[in-house]
């Protein structure tokens, strides 16, 4: 199954992308049905990094990172790289090299469902990482992978041309062929927030404002 | 069990919170026997934070925060917000329309023995929160949980009115009745570290400063 | 076989030990053939530390920090401790009263598998430490360990007076008489690395630099 | 705070122990209103024990099994050891000697938030443990801790005399005030399941046994 | 996105499916190029237990197991439940009253990303459940999830009416489309264990067996 | 460092061997002064299974298997393999077929930092095996590893001839120079456990058998 290279892939509009990218991971989340997080152990490698982009994706075998330079040749720019390992891993897929490789092609970070290294200087590029580990083991380039192919990624699918939204809060997919729809969606979430967010200030209760209160006693709450 | 919302909780007198919280977590759990620590796993979603106030307990379904409306109802100034689910669950159960709201009603922040969302935002804000997860996974408002009864979070009984701890270290409960003359020990220890800084910075070794010396010949430690 | 100090512990030259420094973790990890990374579980307190110290090392019972009173005064200038328990655990072994007294000795930093606490005071002392857990636990002094032995520390051995290396990827332990030679291969590769990064840069595809092609090929990669 | 053996604890009636036992874990969990369960790491050194036994609780350092010894002169006829230490620790605080004198004591098994070795010998003696780890690591004695002091153990509030459900499904607490209650309500479950496992057998489907169609369709459920 | 059930599933022929079975989880992974394993936290609740069956999926919300009852309908003869939570979970989502229903309609045993209980009945009962934790914590019925979609369970893609293998290694996922293919591949590889095995058997090494001599030395491996 | 084969490996004296693994884990690792336990998540993967070997030992690329291929060529009658991957694994790095192949050698089961498969075989033929993992993930054979080099392995130094004792409570490394030695001190603490076996039996308390309770009372240990 391994060794395939997909090298046509369809991306989304670039203001559909940028636009996910404006409302952030948790809305746009919410937006599609509270559906396409990755696990919560992807965390970004420095606090206030943010970004949509569209999925370039790799399938590599365990401490094997020969796939990615491969599919950094396939970055169009405004692409992310999305890494599963085929077995779980922790090794330090990625560094500095590989990170001035991909900005150099148009490439906007690294999702990697394993290790990555040289977090200093990838800190210092501003070039985002979420990962599930920092690790400097160094990997080798002796089995085949694939690239563009759907994977895994820390417990979400996500298919070539997906759109990716990380930030803070961490990793979403939205599928590329739902991704206007739900940027409508985020962002009447974001219209709609804004509106409560200045009544909660005032001290209003979200029990009022979003009339929880007889539901809350039919189901029996008690206040003693 | 479930479905109950305790209105009147009696809190430690402020003054005693506020000296609690400019002693630290270190020293607060040293002052009270070493006890009162919840797991290593709640740590800040920023640096820096450090805080003590008054916990208004929530015991809530997994993946269902609608007992957080119910709490900050009941949050007096002061209070911080302490949530416990009923089995094991890393969702967001907390964002910052929620942090607005309960800062709205005088809540200086949040401990979650679960996930919490919109970190970004909730940094700019400066709404500190120890959690176990970041994670912007939704949650539901479906099913009665209670709040202010008595709940164990992150392995530590906490009651309504408790004074919580937190900062860089971690967090710690002190209960209410004790918390004055926690807060006596506390101020103790501070006092007798000041000196023994003093000399340890000057290089005197513990070994010499503690009198340490004969009773680890005693036990038998050999230099070779 | 606890309860043991050695005291006459052979360091690398200063030099050498700065000079593994300067090249930080991923390269000499590297340069020494993929050996000798610790856990990646040990990561920093803080952003942006990096060392090279010597070590002194420490085996301690679980949740009983003597050993660090007695090791501490096994410190030179430059070294940094090291410390494993002897079964897992995670309390707090260490704290800003320990860290002035190690740094009035001339110690640099403290490597350690398991909890350290005070992290707001040692991260305004630039202190640095690497560790499994930020925990306030308290520990005691009661049973006697050993200090200058060989542990094993976070999956590596670590034997006293070896360097380590520790920077934002993780800690890195080099072998004292393997030092210089790996200093010297370190130092090629990143001779080597700053070429490759020039050419990376301006677009050359790491296919193209490192002449992958070819093998892929045989290998049995297919672009579709 | 430690240092302290309450001797004076009440037992719920033996036949309430005894029918709670019956009833199991599930059945009892779900009777007291979902609450009570310890941590799911908590699992049985072998298969098919299952028990219900008062609690003699144990507050334990990390590494240090003395109070154990102290604990098996406080049993009862019905008891079991329940153990949790002070902070988290795996070592194997109890193996085949101390369940040779528990068991001469009276003892019917332990429950200990730690580990357990000789698991061998206590599976040929059939006296049961459930535990968080399977451990040959030796402990001290050393330093104290206390006996029959609440204690939180994998999460849960264990008094001295509540009541302990333990089987293949893990372990519950029952308070002891409200031991009568409880196995009146798991009782009066288990009669209602033994029905409709008959019909469930027979292919009816709970979807209409229970009655769920109507209230499925309000919510939304489509079938497509 | 929730709330549909998919009523028009095809399988794959039984007769491929009962072979597959026969192959076991190590096999049928090799065969289809190692691909298809879901996480090795997957466990069976008893040793022995192996089978192979057409998936009827179901996706669920943290806690609550309404969807359980809804997908035993749709289970034809020969199937097995493979049930993913929205986010993390331990609780126990099914008990023997579910494995009685769901037996009475065909099902043959459940594939869960979360917790089961009554595991002492089910083995009574020989019905067989791989999952990620045995856990008593019971479940509500409020929410609506789907089933017969695909889903991501323990990290592996599931589609309705996907082949599920399963035995003591864990559990394998082969696409219906590709099972009759997979077999054949499966079934070869058998046939070429069975004469390897002998040749092990009688002492020949693999060295000589796979004529690795040659390629190791070119290689670079040293005998000292 | 890697691709070496050492062939000329010492073993302790097969009575020696044969000794320790009379006198089990708990009670080799007591007499050896507490060192020497691997991870306690090294479990066996069937009930019952114990022993005494001479390490051959294995460092072994993450999902690359070739080097266990070049073991079996040095196992000698009595041994058993020991493997650690370079960097954290769960892959299945032997099942069925390697294991006849090490019978026929001698060899006398597996340790392994890492993944097994075909658990129901190895079960069937009784070839122990304590793993990290049970896992059919399968592996390469591209990368050169290294065998009878010392490696650590699940956080124990491990050096090739060492003697290998592991049962259900684990397993414990000891160094083949003292080998002789611990089994003097195991054997002269199982008879002073026999008597004291017999007194706990009949009653006897530990406080008394082993005279603490004036220690106990020093210490400050209160009776309420």
């Amino acid at each position: 199954m391994a060794g395939v290279v997909v090298q046509d892939v369809q991306r989304a509009a670039p203001d559909v992308v940028a636009g996910l990218g404006a409302c952030g991971v948790a809305t746009v989340h919410e937006a599609q049905g509270r559906t396409g997080l990755l696990a919560s152990y992807m965390r970004p490698i420095y606090p206030g990094a943010r970004l949509a982009a569209s999925a370039v994706t790799i399938s590599a075998p365990p401490g094997d990172n020969w796939m990615v330079h491969v599919a950094i040749e396939q970055i169009a720019r405004g692409d992310i790289l999305v890494l599963a390992p085929t077995s779980p891993c922790e090794d330090g897929y990625f560094g500095d090299l590989l990170a001035t490789s991909a900005r150099a092609r148009g490439g906007m970070g690294l999702v990697v469902d394993a290790g990555v290294r040289d977090v200093r200087d990838l800190t210092a590029m501003r070039f985002p990482v979420w990962s599930k580990a920092v690790s400097a083991q160094g990997t080798v380039k002796e089995t085949l992978g694939s690239v563009n192919v759907p994977i895994v990624c820390a417990g979400a699918l996500v298919n070539p041309g997906d759109v990716i939204v990380a930030d803070d809060d961490g990793v979403c997919v939205v599928r590329r062929e739902e991704a206007a729809d739900v940027l409508k969606k985020a962002q009447a979430r974001e219209a709609a927030e804004e509106a409560k967010r200045t009544r909660l200030a005032a001290g209003e209760l979200g029990l009022d404002l979003y009339g929880m209160r007889e539901r809350l006693a039919e189901k029996g709450l008690k206040y003693v």
